[in-house]
């Protein structure tokens, strides 16, 4: 494929919007990259966005999380979808051997040439996966996928941004994984849209759910507010899927009817500005010379000369940087 | 305790620096809420720092990591340190029950006037962890720490910041955690200035040790550089640990000598002028108006009018956020 290399983006683009799965994969390279086409790139993906319903999938490890999202592929293959899959691992050197095996097991789906699947790493760039993986929503969806799956590993802060990232948010739990829910509360009660009691085959999947429904109906909610539905699933033989996906399809309706949708894609482009505007600035300061530079900056601040706030107001007045490079 | 709420901050500097723990506590608080207060804090703060050595402890979920701090807290108080302990948890809703029990096993210290143990969760406002863990150092710093202990969850991108915020990095492994240290080499290799393997007491431990030392001894280093000792504990019972302590004051004595402490420290003052000029920035954007203004951007990104480069360089150029509000 030596024309992969010599494709122009508008190229690139117009064969990814046919569906051909290379320039998929090449524009979500130039994304993880932070290529300098990326620019070109979202210019001419920009008219061709906002097609495609975004499912955000989170929960701790061990609850089934590539398991559902398999499943959940195969389901919507069945309705003649067309789906995308970003697994997304903040590259932790931590994260342990899983995920290579979370990848095998969606082999499944390896060679259906309606699905794309892609783990999504920050590769250490400055803006990471808040402001890699909206931009391969953006690719995925030009390319025509119907839903786009972003799974992401249910530690640190990322179900925070998976609830900014996505249209529907599923939070997964399952029995057996110690005081979760009561531990959880917190952070899980706010994020899910749906709530997914996953091997609810095993002992203590009642009580899970009953917990859950338990803390939910105690939460504030306005009036018209959507009431996150719990189901339950076997994900690993598929049980309870199809449910989970008329659910996920109420849901989209729901957020069409209630302009509940524009206000999420709004926030959701809001998050994607500023981070871009972020990592921007980020790469300027760390090229600005002189005594407003960063550098000079922080060996004051390191030498007890200045406090962080002033050294950081003067490199903000210092403005060379609000231009462009 | 009436006092505190009306103690001027000059006041409250002057209480921490003679090691009173409700001043301190209360400073870490102004941090925490990152309070309107927290300039005058750092500004009577910055000529008092760059006294205590930072000690960052990272590693997977299990390995020990707050058994291993309080052993270390013990060994340096018998060494008659003062010592200040945060425990960082990125404020996950799935972070489980196990940091509450964390905490209750740092009781042993909790009377000790010379310690000073703090959790910090990042209570999602905007700058994170990454803005208020080194702020909270300062003032550990400034009430005359000798040493502080930064204890993070070994998960997401969390070990990679700890690296950056601390003069000396441990990274813990222990045995019977999955096939780790080859899954996770790629990053703890970077990041450790001494590998901890604690549980030595379990069968595995000497593989554990035994992989580690051969992936150290192929990592390139330059001439003169700090070759990563392994030391071997069992943290529960404080086996191992005296040894620890002093490989750390063998790095402690490293980085004076060969003027890496100093580099680090600017390194670490350029990412938190860095962190809080980007709070900054994002407080201001959130309040433009107009056509420039983030919502107004957002908007038109979200209906396929704008790409979300264009509109973050528009963001960039409208300036008028780089005036002091």
């Amino acid at each position: 494929m030596t024309r992969r290399s010599t494709a122009s983006v508008p190229e690139l683009v117009a064969r990814a919007r046919e569906g051909q799965a290379g320039a998929v994969a090449r524009l979500i390279s130039l994304v993880e990259d932070a290529s300098p086409l990326l620019r070109e790139v979202m210019t001419a993906l920009a008219p061709h966005g906002g097609r495609a319903h975004v499912v955000g999938i989170t929960g701790s490890p061990g609850v089934g999380k590539s398991t559902s999202t398999n499943a959940l592929v195969s389901a919507l293959r069945r309705a003649g979808k067309r789906v995308g899959v970003l697994a997304v691992d903040p590259s932790s050197p931590f994260s342990g051997g899983a995920l290579l095996g979370d990848r095998i097991r969606m082999q499944e789906h390896a060679l259906d040439p309606e699905v794309y699947i892609r783990s999504m790493g920050s590769r250490g760039h400055l803006g990471g996966l808040s402001w890699s993986t909206p931009q391969a929503v953006r690719v995925l969806d030009a390319a025509g996928c119907d839903v786009v799956i972003i799974e992401t590993v249910g530690v640190g802060q990322s179900e925070v941004e998976i609830a900014g990232l996505a249209d529907t948010t599923l939070v997964l739990l399952a029995p057996g994984m110690g005081d979760g829910i009561q531990a959880a509360k917190a952070g899980i009660l706010e994020i899910g849209d749906i709530y997914v009691v996953n091997k609810a085959d095993r002992e203590g999947a009642d009580r899970v759910r009953r917990e859950l429904r338990t803390m939910l109906s105690m939460a504030q909610r306005p009036e018209g507010a959507w009431k996150p539905p719990i189901v339950k699933t076997v994900a690993q033989r598929g049980e309870g899927v199809d449910e989970l996906v008329r659910e996920i399809e109420r849901h989209e309706a729901w957020l069409a009817e209630t302009g509940e949708l524009a206000r999420r894609r709004a926030a959701r482009a809001r998050h994607e500005v500023e981070a871009i505007a972020v990592a921007t600035l980020r790469e300027r300061w760390g090229e600005l010379d002189g005594d407003s530079g960063l550098d000079d900056l922080a060996a004051r601040v390191a030498a007890g000369e200045a406090d962080p706030y002033s050294a950081a107001e003067e490199l903000l007045e210092s403005r060379a940087w609000a231009q462009r490079a």
